[in-house]
C-alpha cells in the first residue's frame, strides 16, 4: 500500500502515520515530494484493511501495491492450468464448447438436445435445473428431477454435465449429478457457495456477476482454490452497463485481460452477453478470436417454447454451423 | 405485453403471432399503424417469457405493459406499510435511525457504541455478525459469539439489532438473536435467502445490489412478500457507476421513486452509498429532505482501528451531530 | 506519480525507469517493497503523459499524486469564490434559484414565466434559444430571436438570464444577451467552446457531462480558468447509469465532493437528473440538504405543450410551492 | 408511439389523450386490457416530444415504436453502404486497416510511421493534429502544421489521410488536406459539427461516444446524412463502464447489432477500447471475427517517447504481425 499525504501535512502527521504502520509489523518508507509525502508500507499489507489509513490525519489516500488475489494469480503460477473435461483439457489450444439448454425443461427436450450438441460437435452439456429467477412467479426449474435427467442425458451421449448450484446445501447434490458445477452470476459473492464448491473439490465454472470487476471475479476465484480446489474454469458473460439495445454488454476486453492475470481457463457465454440469438455467433467467434478457452452457449430445440431465455436460444442447426465457423475462427488464432 | 412487428411484417406473421397469444389463453388486439402493426396482449401476462414471441418470424420486439411485482406495488396497496421498531413505526413521519459499526469486533466495543447512539437518539443498533468479504483473506466475522454480544447489547441499551444473515441457515439463528434480518447487497438476488427470511415472518431490511435496478429491488421484496412476511424495509445503499471518486453513487433519485412505486419504507445507508465519512452527513440530511423513512448509519467509537469499513465510520460525536442535523432536516420537510 | 514495478522486474528495469525521469528533470525516489518496487516522481509531473511510463521494461503501472487541476483546486484557493448573480453570492449562504423553460418558445411563453418565476422567488431566468437536440428532426431553438426574447423577460422582469452556447462562436452573441452563459452537458469536452467562454469574461454555468467523471467536470473548469475568466458556477443534472426508470442517475455526492474539492459554487439541476416532474422537488430539497449553493429548475406555463422537456417541466404553482419547501430545508441547513 | 394509461385512469381521461392525439394529426388507436388501457399513435410521431404525453392525466408512460434514424436504417437501405477508400469499399468483404500515431508530433515521426504501416499493409494513416484534451495543461497538437505533414506523408507514401476536426470552422481546413474526417467520441453530440461534417461532403469517420448509445450514434449519423452526405463509417472505440482495469469497455456487441440496423460501414478502434497495447490485438481479431468492416489503430515509432496514448500504441512491428493475424481471421470469417 502506497499513503498518500495532504498537501499541508505536517511533520507530526506524517509521523505518526509512520508509527502506525510500524506498530502493525510493518516497514515505512517516507518519500517527500514537492508537494505531498508518500508513504510506502513495506511487507504483505493485503490482510489490512487499508481504510483505516484513510482516517489518519493528513492522509490523503491510500493505493493498493499488491494484487489482492494470490492463488488465481499468475504471478504465482505462471503456466496455464489445464481443467479435464471429456477428454479435453480446457486451457489447451483446443476451444471447448458447452452447450444445451437454458432450463431443463422434460426428458424428451433434454436428451433431443443432447443428441443434437452432441452431433454438432460440443464438449459438454449445460442445462439448469435450480433456476435462479427475477421473479418469484416464473419458472424456477425442475430441481432434482432435472439432475436425474441430465445425469440420462450423459448416459445417452456420454456428454459431461454442466449445472448449477444455488447454495452450499445444493453443492453435494449436484455434484452426485454432474461433471461441472456451475456458479452463476447472482451468486458470484455468495461465499458460502463459494466455499461448499471449493470443499467439493468438483470442477466448478464461476461465472462473472454482472456487476463485478474483473479483480472481483479472481477474488471469488480465489475463495475456492483457497480450499484447496485447484479445477475453477471462469466465465465472462456480459456485464451490466449503460447500453440497453443488448441484455447484457459482452466485456471481450476481459478475455485478455484475464488470460494476462491468471492462470485459470476462460470462457465465453455469448448468450447472456448479448440476450439475442441474432448477435451470438458473431460474439462466439470473437470471442476464440480473443482468446476465449471455450464457449458456452444456450441450444433449444425449439426456443419459441422454451420456458425461460428463448430469446437468446439457438436452434440445433444453428448451432451446428456455429461449431463449424468457431472451428475456423479457432484455427485462425492458431487453436484447434 | 405489447409486440411490435416488423416494418415488412407479412400478414401471415402478424396472424401466427395473434393465433399463439389465443393459444396461451390470452386475446390478442391488433393495431395497424403506418409503417408496422402493433399486437396487445389482454390479460395478466406476468408468467408468460416474452422472450418467447421475439423469436417469432416478422416480430420486432416486445414491450412489457404490467409492472412485474404486484404484491409490492402501490397499486395493489396504495396506504404505507408501517413497520414497528422500537416504539416507532417505520414508514411513519418520525425518521427512524439505526446506527452501529460495520462488523461486532468484541464486547467492549458493541457496548460502548450501542450505549453511545443510544444516548444520541438512535432507534435500533446494527452490527455485523457474518460478513461478506470481497477476500477470503479478510476478516469474516465474530458469527454466533457477535450475535450474541449483540443481543447483549440490546439488553444493555432497549435498543433492537438488525443484523445479517447470508444464507437460508443462517435465517433461524439470527432470528432467535436479532430484531431485524438484514439481506445484504450482494445477495439481494440469494432467492433461497428470500425466501427462508419470508418464511420466518421476521422484519427484514433488504439492501439493493449495488447493481440491481430498482425494479429488480422491488422483484426481491416481492419474493418475501409472497411468503407472507409483510415486514419488509427497503435500503438503497448507493450503487455502482463509473464514478470512482466515491465508493458508490448514492441513487438519490431511488427514494422518491420507491416511495411511489410501493407501499414499503425506504430506509438510506448514506454510509455504504458513498464510502467515506466526510460525506455521509451531507447525503443523510439529503436522503431524509428526499423522503426517506430512516437512515442507516455506521458508527465506530474508533474508526481508525475498525476491521472493516473504518474509512465511511462516524465517531460518536459525529453521529450524535448528526441526529441533531437530521430531526432539523425532517422537520423541514414535515417529517419528526 | 508513483511507478509500481513488476513483481519479477530486474535491477536494470529499476534502474532504466529512474534514469528515465531523472532525464527529464524531475528527481526519483526508490522504495524497495517486499515483492515490488516503488518510484516515485518528485515534482510537478502534470504535464507529462503518464502512460508513457507504462510501456518501459519492468512496469507494472503508474499512479497520479498530484490531482490534475490547480485553478479549480482548494488546495489553491480555500476560500468560497462568490459569483455575482441578481444582487446575490451564489456561493454564500444564500441559496440562489434559477428557473424557466427548457426552450424559448414564444414571446407570450417566456414572458409569462418569466413573470410567474419571478414572483414565486426565483433569482434568475433560464431558457435555451439554442438547443442540442439528439435527433436532427426535433425542435432545434428560435436562435437568436429567442435570445432576444430572453432580454426582453429580463427588461420586463429585472431577472439576470441564463441561456446555453453550443459553439465557440455563439459565445459573443449570447454573451450580448445573457448574464450567465450555460455549457451544456453534451458540450463539457468541447475544448474551444471552453476557450471561448474564459475568454468571453462572461460568467459561466458549467454542465456536469452525463457520463463525465468529477475530475474531469473540474478539468473543464480548469480550462476556463486558465483563460483568466473566475466566474464559474459547476452543476451536476445527473449522471448515465444501468439505472432507466429515471432519465438519468442524480449524483448527490458530487455535491459534498465537490464543495470539498473546489471553490467554485455548485448548483443541481433536478429536471435533468430526474427527468420526471413528480421527482423534482424531492430532488431539489436533496440538494439542498447536501449543500449546493443554488437549484436550476424548468418550468412551464403548459408542460403539456412544451416544445422540449415536458415532462422534467413544473407548472408555476408547483415552483412556488418548491421555492417555499427549499427555503425551510436551507435554513433547517444553516442556508437562507 | 404507444400510450400506456394507468391502472386507473378513467374513460374521461383516456378520451382526453385520444382527443390530444387525433388534433395533432394523428389516428388514436385504443385497447383496452385488463388492468389498463393502452393507446397507440398511428403516423409518423418521430418529430412529437412524447414527454409530452406523460403528463396528462391517467398515463402511465409512452414507448416509441418507430426507430428514430431513418437514413441510416437498414430499413429504408437495406444494402451496404460501400465508402470508397485508397482503392478499396469500406463496407465491402475486404477488411481495412487505418494506422497511426495519436498525434502528429514531427516530420520524421509522421513520415517514419506512414512508411511503416503501409509496408504492413495498411489502407488509410490516421494521425491527430488537433487534438481534444481533457487538461489544458496537455498537449494540444501542432494544428494545420500537423495537417501539412499528413498531406506530406500521404504525397510519400499514397496512403489515405483520416484526421479529426474539433469544431465547424475547422472542417474546410481539415477536408482541405485530409481524405476522411474524423469526428471524435466528445464530440459526437457537438450537433453543428456534425452538420457541418454533412455539408462538406467529404468522407466523415463518426466515432461513438465514450457515454453515447448504439441509437444516438446512429442519430448523430443521421444529422451527417439528413445534410446529404451519404460517406460515413461509424467507429465503435469502447465505453465507459464500472470496470476500471481497460481504459474503457469495448462493446464489441456494437459490431452485430450495429450491421443489422444500418447500412453504413462499422469501423473498431481497439486502441482506444482497451488502452493497453497488450490487448489490442486480441480485441483487433475479435472486431473482424464480430463482422466488422475495418480496424483504426493507434502505431507509433517509439510509444515511450508518445505526447499522447502511448500505453496504447503498437510499435511497427507488433502492427505488421497484428495485419498478419487479422487476414488470418477475416479469411476464417469469409472476409479478405
Amino acid at each position: 500500500m502506497i499513503i498518500v499525504m495532504k498537501a499541508r501535512a505536517s511533520t507530526a502527521q506524517v509521523s505518526a502515520v509512520v508509527k502506525r504502520i510500524e506498530s502493525m509489523g510493518y516497514r515505512a518508507h517516507l518519500s517527500q515530494g514537492e508537494e505531498t509525502a508518500i508513504i510506502g508500507v513495506v511487507g504483505d499489507d493485503r490482510p489490512i484493511d487499508h481504510s483505516q489509513f484513510e482516517l489518519l490525519d493528513g492522509v490523503e489516500r491510500t493505493m493498493p501495491v499488491l494484487k489482492p488475489f494470490k492463488l488465481a494469480s499468475r504471478d504465482m503460477h505462471p503456466a496455464d492450468s489445464l481443467i479435464p473435461l471429456n477428454g479435453n483439457k480446457v486451457g489447451a489450444p483446443e476451444v471447448v464448447i458447452i452447450a444445451g439448454p437454458c432450463s431443463v425443461e422434460s426428458r424428451s427436450q433434454i436428451l433431443e438436445t443432447a443428441h443434437a450438441v452432441k452431433e454438432a460437435g460440443a464438449t459438454a452439456l449445460r442445462g439448469g435445473a435450480f433456476k435462479p429467477r427475477t421473479s418469484p412467479y416464473s419458472f424456477q426449474g425442475m430441481g432434482e428431477e432435472g439432475l436425474a435427467l441430465l445425469a440420462e442425458a450423459r448416459q445417452a451421449t456420454g456428454l459431461p454435465v454442466v449445472t448449477e448450484a444455488m447454495s452450499p446445501e445444493q453443492v453435494p447434490l449436484v455434484a452426485k449429478y454432474a461433471d461441472v458445477i456451475q456458479i452463476g452470476a447472482r451468486n458470484m459473492q455468495n461465499y458460502y457457495l463459494l466455499n461448499a464448491a471449493g470443499e467439493s473439490g468438483a470442477t466448478v465454472l464461476l461465472k462473472r456477476g454482472m456487476m463485478s470487476t474483473i479483480e472481483e471475479l479472481l477474488m471469488s476465484a480465489e475463495y475456492i482454490l483457497a480450499k484447496g480446489n485447484t479445477q475453477v474454469m471462469l466465465c465472462e458473460r456480459g456485464i451490466r452497463t449503460f447500453e440497453k439495445y443488448t441484455r447484457n454488454t459482452t466485456d471481450i476486453n476481459a478475455v485478455p485481460v484475464l488470460k494476462q492475470l491468471t492462470h485459470l481457463p476462460v470462457i465465453l457465454d455469448p448468450s447472456h452477453s448479448t440476450g439475442k440469438w441474432e448477435y451470438v455467433s458473431a460474439i462466439a467467434k470473437a470471442g476464440v478470436a480473443a482468446g476465449a478457452d471455450g464457449i458456452i452457449v444456450e441450444v433449444h430445440p425449439n426456443p419459441t417454447e422454451a420456458l425461460s431465455d428463448g430469446a437468446q436460444s439457438l436452434k440445433p442447426e444453428k448451432f451446428a454451423q456455429l461449431v463449424r465457423d468457431i472451428r475456423r475462427v479457432a484455427e485462425a488464432v492458431g487453436r484447434q
